[in-house]
């Protein structure tokens, strides 16, 4: 058993095109042996954004704190702390900090 | 993409032998399209518990409030809002709130 705190992880800076004043931790990784699927933490800041993207797996997202957007096809989904995401495999999505503190959220992959 | 909040989803009482005063909200499951692994939310009331089990799954945890223990063999760790939790297949484990609020725990396993 692996009992950690989230900031136990240091934030690395997310440094992909489409990003901006995005970090994140992996907090539960193959590293640990986890068989299945990762567990991560996002921190995009005031004014930052994820790339708007897509890929063929599925993301599985809760928000801890702060307030944004979800990006999706035709729209938008306003987003705060306790709002559940589940975007599937090849769906295209991004996220936007709205507010004034930094949005954080859980987003956890398959392996 | 599916947007929700925790809430949206009723919780329901966790009846097992070993639980006490728990009940679980499943936010991201297969009904929803999630091809590999399924989110799960706990709620332990105060001196309410999970059974000390076992079981050939993996757990992925964050605790998002309150005070508890999670037991192992030989032992325990103390939990609180930003602990993380990786329990392997086959590890015994069981979660205790020892708090005076409600401990609760988002909880991810393979599908």
């Amino acid at each position: 058993m692996i009992v950690r705190r989230y900031s136990d992880i240091k934030a690395q800076a997310v440094d992909m095109d489409g990003a901006k004043d995005v970090a994140k931790r992996v907090l539960v990784s193959e590293a640990d042996g986890a068989p299945n699927f990762i567990m991560r933490q996002f921190i995009v800041e005031p004014g930052g954004y994820t790339p708007y993207h897509t890929h063929n797996w599925e993301h599985e997202i809760y928000v801890l704190s702060g307030r944004g957007q979800v990006l999706k096809h035709g729209g938008f989904n306003e987003l705060e702390a306790g709002s559940v995401v589940f975007v599937a495999p090849n769906e295209e999505h991004g996220f936007e900090n709205t507010g004034d503190e930094p949005l954080v959220f859980l987003c956890s992959i398959p392996k």
